[in-house]
């Protein structure tokens, strides 16, 4: 799949990616903006009670909320109305967060106290997936989500490549529910300073599994899955299923079926089956209860720099919704204990989102 | 300090209990209603990827929710009005949940598969702080913190002897905002069949430092905290500081000064500072917003079974809202990868809660 990719600046510095899936759009229109360059001051600290990294970002708390449809800045630009994206039309495009987490240069933090800090660079990025306000992900043609799995393939090399990052870690909030500001459809990538805690913990089971066993953990589990009761659908090197140990109502985990660390890894017809997969999964989850289901898509990928070989990739997509009218909240024994307790069994999980796919078909 | 207890048997077998502060009430009322066994099939299971426990209760799908006020079944009964409890009047009651996550007998699971499960033993409890439905735990009179304080050591105590317990953790969930589904001021205590993932992380944490330098994490990090620029509130034996890495917006940990394991250890002076220190930072939260804070209460204390010199108790409080209309949401970064991102600076929210006391007293 070859993709034309254009890169311009924003009126206050920011990087914008238009990525096209034919050539010939004219991608030199200018942001005519007066925009103020937005300060970051982000920091990461250790908790030192378990030794897990938190991002401080006190800068963000005047971000866009919910904007109104007709000023949403995610939209092309049209005449007397700039927006993010200059353009009038777009396929895929990915532009730097005006109110970032983390930054390329998020200023100096000094590391002198008893516990451990220093400054959040990073970068975050928005990845609009359509120029169409009221889509969804799951509702865009296979051709457009493939677009997107290269764009997320293509970000992870060029994100891992500054200096810094340990983590790419593309991701969809979707639903108000879940405190999604904006409605436009679209998702983010962090990329991390550090590897994400939930990931260093799988990467120190499979560590010790490896060490026990000369296997993969995520080889064994995909093994043990396939065409079993948890499974919800399948498409070529990929296998989706309700994990045995749900800690959502409703999530579903993607696995190649072949060992390897990240998206870029993959081959065309890996990505092709990536693509059909999560509009089939996806699908299923507006299908459920017949109303968009609020819900986060997670892309776990190997760090940059080490584990390559020990990490599987994989992708989570998770719902907080239980029922039709009532949501999973997160309270103390998942907060505070880290104990997740999950009301539908995932085995019943797994039936009523392959029934929902006969449903919506 | 000297409670009178009082344990009967509701209509359905669940063991209720009263704690009086003063001897003579009539605790003999029978339950009258006619009330079914709720039946309880909850399992446990490991996540073959991160090795952490998850609890599978879906027999509570149909539980309580947010009953008018006049149908509260955590008042007490009144003519005509039977409610959970038979009496007309209470200081503080316990009794086993009746939609429980885990239950003494919570029947057969085979763990024949590929990954491991059990049946969810444990026990589920509601602490009724007050029979005054309108009322909170930091507006109470410190003398009935106390009691809330000496019944939660009791119950761990009782708790932690149960055959197939290995952690007991009480806490209160306070605010709609956070999923409460009843608003009498209450908390709970989760006796659970495992060491909870993030008290696990904390002991591998302790257990390393311990190894390197010696001493008690915690006990490093309350001489790092106390005096500082995040400390909230102390009282006799205790210090209230925001943690370095909060994850949450308003964060405030209570670590006891002595090094101890749990409540249990804690003496009487230790046990009126607890009091003293909760009454004064819950209430500090509600006068952040001049509203009342959804909050989580958590208690933190060793496995029942091992570490138990390891392990350093201590409390810690959060809340959800960061400003007075918005609240932090859990989202992909947090929820898929465990990566807290914090809009407010620890150092402001200590100064936002030391003048939220001035404010309010």
């Amino acid at each position: 799949m070859k993709l034309t990719r254009t890169s311009i600046r924003l009126a206050d510095g920011r990087e914008l990616i238009y990525f096209d899936e034919r050539e010939g759009a004219d991608r030199q229109v200018p942001d005519t903006r007066d925009l103020g360059v937005a300060s970051t001051s982000s920091q990461i600290r250790c908790d030192p009670l378990r030794e897990e990294w938190v991002v401080v970002a006190s800068h963000r708390q005047g971000r866009t909320h919910l904007p109104p449809a007709d000023q949403c800045p995610l939209c092309p630009s049209r005449e007397g109305r700039a927006t993010e994206i200059p353009a009038a039309d777009y396929d895929v495009v990915v532009f730097e967060n005006r109110f970032p987490s983390l930054a390329p240069d998020p200023g100096e933090v000094a590391d002198g106290g008893p516990f451990h800090r220093g400054p959040g660079v990073g970068r975050c990025e928005v990845v609009c997936f359509t120029a169409d306000h009221g889509g969804a992900l799951a509702r865009l043609p296979v051709g457009r989500i493939r677009t997107v799995v290269e764009v997320w393939a293509e970000r992870t090399l060029e994100l891992g490549a500054l200096e810094g990052v340990e983590q790419v870690f593309p991701f969809e909030n979707r639903g108000e529910e879940i405190g999604v500001t904006l409605h436009h459809p679209h998702g983010q990538i962090y990329a991390y300073p550090f590897v994400a805690p939930r990931t260093e913990r799988q990467l120190d089971v499979a560590r010790a599994h490896r060490e026990a066993t000369g296997e993969c953990r995520s080889c064994s589990i995909v093994a043990a899955e396939a065409d079993g009761e948890r499974v919800v659908a399948t498409a070529p090197g990929w296998v989706a299923f309700v994990p045995f140990a749900a800690r959502w109502p409703f999530e579903v985990h993607c696995f190649p079926t072949r060992h390897l660390p990240d998206l870029p890894a993959l081959d065309d017809g890996e990505r092709d089956g990536l693509a059909a997969l999560l509009k089939d999964v996806l699908g299923r989850f507006d299908a459920l209860f017949d109303q968009p289901l609020p819900y986060m898509l997670t892309c776990h990928q190997a760090p940059v720099r080490r584990d390559r070989d020990l990490a599987h990739a994989h992708l989570e997509a998770f719902s907080i919704r239980r029922t039709a009218t009532k949501l999973k909240y997160l309270a103390s024994s998942e907060s505070g204990a880290g104990v997740f307790i999950n009301d539908i069994a995932p085995e019943q999980a797994a039936e009523l989102l392959r029934a929902a796919a006969r449903k919506s078909s």
